[in-house]
């Protein structure tokens, strides 16, 4: 029935790892809006953000035209300690669902940060050495990228400082403990170490803070300490390229055996993974060379893509940051102390913002213990305990399966399976214990964030 | 300098994967003593046997001749999922320590179980499933096997039923909401579930358990439950029969490459892992092929190997199983409370143990906070987070490449990764804080319990 020559997991030679990252910016007729100054409105001139991240990097955040980026050969070498990453055919899934559907995923999970974030950490680092500095700082919310960010800085010695959420801080001690582990340096956010950081517990006292107040605490840290940049997991372009990998290998595997998705699945935070993910199929369709469709899943608590206005808007709560043009909820904006997990960002990437306003993308969201559910199915079935972001695409791609089920239709389903959730056994087992609920934001809640935005022309 | 022409992680193709698993007893000329029924000194009969273990499971026990069995097909298609498992090259490890060593991991750590538990956990599963049993009991320590039997029963639809050391029970709340999300039920032991549990709990109030006490008790409730038998997780010579895909795998990968290791080193607490990745290895030296160093591992505060005697003894605290020959410390042995992680188990594989004191394996025992610091190197350099388990083989791996280091000699060393320490970062955060100690038992202490061992003959 199947076709079981494709095997179960498609591993490619260390040979094929990707020389290059893919830029898609550089295929888009209609290009993602530039960073503004905050101060002038102004478009963010490479001078100006040179002060806040390393030089190379800026010139990838700026550069939309370049389709290709090297990869540095010692970051290659250490891509080749955990990648390539295997692309899995799902077979027990699809047996279990009874589905004619055939579904692939893209596991980023095998390796100690649990998910795709080393790929841009390793890359970010690699820059900051080059550079000179002594080290990065950045935040991190559910631990992935602080975790990635660490492990890069070890490798390469560097100083690596994070500003860990608080409420994450406080729930996740293990994730604070590889960090550790890696010679990181944790500190929970908002905190007394940063002007910013002050200000917001002055006015919030007891906050439990959120990503927007993280970034801001790393960005002042970053430029107001010799030799450090900030860095920066998710939503940037720079990101996104380095992210490209995950497609690029997707791809290549897909290719050998003359596969083409129909549909390819993301769950979408700021959009490191589904921007990385979907970047060498977008650019077959911008090219007009093939067509695909693509899916963000993103949470019902945090929906910056299907209840968000494109507009400019700071990426930071402090607003230290430039302003990015996006779909986005309000920097003030954070999701219920109820929502488990990543995913928790007020905006999404611009190049992802933009696809998604052409309708070159679809959005959907999805809710929490729905999410959960599919969690677990999956764990069951195919082995891998996934995390509470993957299962956001988890979610969506078992919901495509069913609908193909009952259309009979063989559609192939690609997603990606960002990482495993062996740190996010307290939401698990809330929801296990049936205390997980599904708090969506009122369309009035919302209103007020909204009110707040900036107003640019 | 190094042959970059050997990749860092070698994954053979799936078409690769062992068709049968290698039983080493087969190529032994003095065999391993046969267990014994405890009433009456006689060798365990099959029959007697099938009243704990599945009827398939007894014959792979007892063979002691055949020397390949094959993997059952629904095995192999489990395996798929997480298997061939990557062989390493150290690359980055050899560069740090400056040795001209070549060093080799065989990482079995790719899997929601984080470790190698899951090759006979499958197997024992399965052959529980063909025997139309309802569900097996087992008993946990650290977490790896619990989980890996949790994973495989899930997958077949089977019940399970964990009895999991208390002090673990407590210490680790997220191994077992892993558990509990495949569905296990998990029973903090001793337990009054078990008269064999309320015994111990009479006995010694407040005890935080054993691993021998947590078999007796899920001995007891499989050979009183209807439907149900037991499964063990190490010890057993069919675990080590399971466990021998792990050197198979190693030695095709090796032999790819035209690649012979020099030493093969491995953590030893019931001999699961270094029984099955010496299998092969040691199939050779026996017949007079090649000849290796084997180096087996334990901690210096459960030393069984090292400090044991060679010896009839109880498999368990409840003395409900058959007596095995072994190098033991005593069936009341308990490791001290400050002894993190795994191989605490007072035994050793009856096969490893008739090897050893045929002089024709070493082993060697080392601390537990010397056993950390290797762990948190290795994880700096190679980027994975090592078991505490694992981290014992990590430990000799990298005093044999510092000899070679200081000798010149370019030995190749091949060493077993069983595990991530991800569900061991309690341990690792005591580590950190300098509250780890290297507690060693006296020789006094030794003394008491090996003079409580049985006389047989």
């Amino acid at each position: 029935m199947k076709n079981k020559e494709i095997p179960y997991k498609i591993y490619l030679d260390e040979s094929e790892l990707p020389k290059a990252w893919y830029n898609l910016r550089a295929d888009m007729k209609k290009k993602p809006a530039p960073l503004l100054n905050p101060a002038t409105h102004e478009p963010m001139t490479a001078k100006e953000l040179e002060g806040v991240f390393c030089e190379e990097l800026v010139q990838q955040e700026l550069d939309c035209d370049t389709r290709f980026f090297e990869i540095p050969k010692e970051v290659r070498d250490f891509y080749k300690m955990y990648r390539p990453a295997p692309l899995v055919r799902a077979y027990c899934l699809e047996e279990k669902l009874g589905t004619p559907a055939k579904i692939y995923y893209k596991f980023e999970g095998n390796n100690t940060s649990g998910s795709h974030k080393l790929n841009s950490a390793i890359a970010q680092a690699y820059y900051a050495k080059k550079q000179g500095l002594k080290g990065v700082t950045t935040e991190t919310g559910a631990g992935q990228w602080g975790t990635a960010l660490s492990m890069a800085c070890a490798y390469l010695g560097l100083d690596c400082k994070v500003y860990m959420v608080k409420c994450s801080y406080e729930q996740k001690p293990f994730r604070r403990e590889v960090m550790r582990t890696y010679g990181a340096s944790v500190t929970p956010s908002p905190s007394n170490e940063t002007e910013v950081g002050r200000k917001i517990l002055a006015e919030h006292p007891g906050t439990t803070g959120s990503l927007g107040c993280a970034i801001s605490e790393a960005v002042e840290k970053a430029v107001t300490s010799d030799g450090y940049r900030y860095v920066l997991g998710s939503v940037l372009s720079q990101v996104l390229l380095h992210q490209s990998v995950i497609g690029l290998e997707a791809k290549t595997a897909l290719d050998k055996y003359g596969v083409k998705p129909d549909i390819i699945i993301g769950c979408a935070g700021g959009g490191s993974n589904l921007g990385g993910l979907i970047a060498p199929f977008m650019g077959e369709k911008l090219r007009g060379e093939a067509d695909y469709r693509f899916i963000a899943v993103e949470p019902a608590s945090c929906p910056s893509l299907t209840r968000g206005v494109y507009a400019y808007d700071f990426c930071d709560t402090g607003m230290v940051c430039p302003l990015a043009k996006m779909y986005t909820l309000g920097c003030d904006f954070i999701p219920s102390a109820n929502h488990a997990g990543g995913l928790r960002y007020h905006g999404m990437s611009s190049v992802l913002s933009e696809l998604y306003d052409q309708g070159l993308m679809e959005a959907r969201s999805v809710k929490q213990t729905e999410v959960f559910e599919a969690a677990e199915y999956f764990a069951r079935i195919e082995g891998i305990l996934p995390a509470p972001e993957s299962s956001h695409a988890i979610r969506a791609a078992i919901d495509e399966a069913v609908k193909c089920r009952e259309t009979g239709e063989e559609k192939t389903i690609l997603f990606g399976l960002t990482g495993t959730g062996y740190f996010d056994m307290v939401a698990y087992e809330k929801f296990h214990d049936g205390k997980m609920d599904d708090y969506i934001p009122t369309d009035e809640e919302l209103a007020v964030y909204r009110a707040k935005l900036p107003k640019i022309e």
